[in-house]
């Protein structure tokens, strides 16, 4: 642990105001030692959302990004899958006929690129596209998606004695791939929807291979159950961006048997200039309606990202 | 990280011979930098059996003598349940009876011990067992039928820079509630078998309600996918006790893609004297009878208890 000295300000990206008040006041409070609030280091569960929480998923998800390419790399090479909907339309980057397959298109898109290979394979994948991929409509890389003020927030709790965790609808194979080197998250401490696996030999050597079946999906009333299953312990901070997160919030802040202060916060997308501008509208984003009308009542933070973030995404 | 001195023994639980040259050498290996062995900090990921591994399982696992002791507290307390079999039985303490209803006994005994409450309720349950509970075949309190040596291994590895994982058949919840006093490892580094689990509001405060189904159950091939959606890393080191943890063990030391070395070590139960004397018979211990024949070939290292380990429980 490394507290920041007084004197600095460990949260640049975070301006003066109601939500990075309440997020210095809770951890003051939680390491104080002696004090009533306090919470032993063990104790000091943190779990973030990752989507629209940490980084960019508007229009929508990173991981679809992903997956387009994905699809679109293996149907150049093999004649057969470059024939057949949706990778016909998908290779016509006729993404609007895709669309108008409905969901069995995107659930055949996801199948074919995170499914019927190896771990291995896979990983791969995601790490050859994460190193050139960019953000269609921010053009910038991939990499630089994420927020800058959630970065700090990470650095300061971490320096406060606190171990975050994600808890994710994305795949956790997916941002384990990344999530090490852009927020300094290891794979054990990476929550997410996973697909069925199964454990074989081949020729003598043993590999896990990718089934094309949904293990089980980490969203709302699952968060909960997700973080009892992996964790094993009740966090004492959430920090989500819509109601995908309800239930994890829920958890974290209402009618806690320990006594512990915990902290609640939604990550509110208000900045058309910066990023996106939604909340209760959005289709393949997170959205956030159920969270607004009772943030109040349940004392969740709303960061508001157009007033309480001087900044949005990382310089370089 | 605290390398413990060159002079100094990190093992004395262990009697020089091959598997302590085996750890030793394997240790040296990986944290040698420059070396051709060296795994950095991040990829030390030492994975651990739990049953018959780092505590003892004979004649049954733990979990078992506290499936039993808690349904015959509840059974105390409620008459139907008492008239009832197999909780008649049990009551009259005939565990011969119980046994001759077979597995659906078993099971029954298990879904009233492990299910219809609340997470928090089942936590206390386990805690406040665990406080009083003897071992009735070692007479030793259950805290203190863990094994020296690897408490001592643990340690080490720690000090060398390895995360350790329980990876266990045993239920995470149950081993999650001793596993972090007893062994120093936090609850999300626990992985065992899990129960179905909903999260629901009463009176508007959250509970997660413990269903009586089955999850997954941690064990044999499950191993390795459970290891791929927990920790999301292959581990290096693999220490387990029974052919439950075959598949573990050839996932950690076989054909591996990234060129790091492995170690994989099984506890042989050879000491009749000072714990029990087992390997290819036991119906409710954990069975070791292919990883007997295969380790030679895999290069596995059998560590005999009575000739490797200077003593086995810890003596306070």
């Amino acid at each position: 642990m490394n507290p920041t000295p007084v004197h600095q300000d460990a949260l640049p990206g975070w301006r003066e105001g109601k939500a990075k008040r309440a997020i210095l006041d809770f951890v003051r409070r939680v390491t104080q030692e002696g004090g009533s609030g306090f919470v032993p280091v063990k104790d000091r569960i943190a779990v973030f959302d990752n989507d629209g929480t940490l980084w960019c998923e508007y229009p929508m998800p990173v991981q679809l990004y992903f997956a387009a390419d994905d699809a679109r790399r293996q149907a150049t090479s093999d004649p057969a899958m470059a024939g057949r909907e949706p990778y016909r339309s998908l290779l016509a980057n006729d993404l609007k006929a895709v669309g108008a397959q409905g969901k069995a298109a995107v659930l055949e898109i996801i199948r074919t690129t995170h499914s019927g290979m190896t771990t291995d394979e896979y990983d791969a994948n995601v790490r050859d596209w994460a190193k050139a991929a960019l953000h269609p409509k921010l053009n910038r890389p991939i990499r630089m998606v994420v927020y800058q003020p959630m970065l700090e927030l990470l650095d300061y709790l971490r320096n406060n004695g606190f171990t975050p965790f994600i808890v994710s609808g994305g795949g956790a194979d997916f941002m384990r791939v990344y999530a090490e080197e852009l927020y300094g998250i290891p794979s054990y401490q990476v929550i997410g929807t996973t697909i069925k696996t199964h454990f074989a030999l081949r020729d003598g050597k043993p590999i896990l291979v990718i089934d094309p079946a949904l293990d089980f999906y980490d969203d709302k009333a699952v968060k909960p159950v997700a973080i009892r299953h992996f964790i094993g312990r009740r966090p004492i901070a959430c920090f989500g961006n819509s109601d995908g997160d309800r239930e994890m919030m829920q958890w974290t802040t209402l009618g806690r048997t320990d006594g512990y202060p915990s902290l609640g916060l939604l990550v509110h997308h208000t900045d058309a200039e910066r990023e996106f501008k939604y909340d209760r509208e959005p289709v393949l984003s997170g959205r956030l309606d159920q969270g607004l009308d009772e943030a109040d009542r349940h004392g969740w933070v709303l960061a508001d990202m157009k007033n309480d973030w001087t900044t949005v995404f990382p310089e370089n």
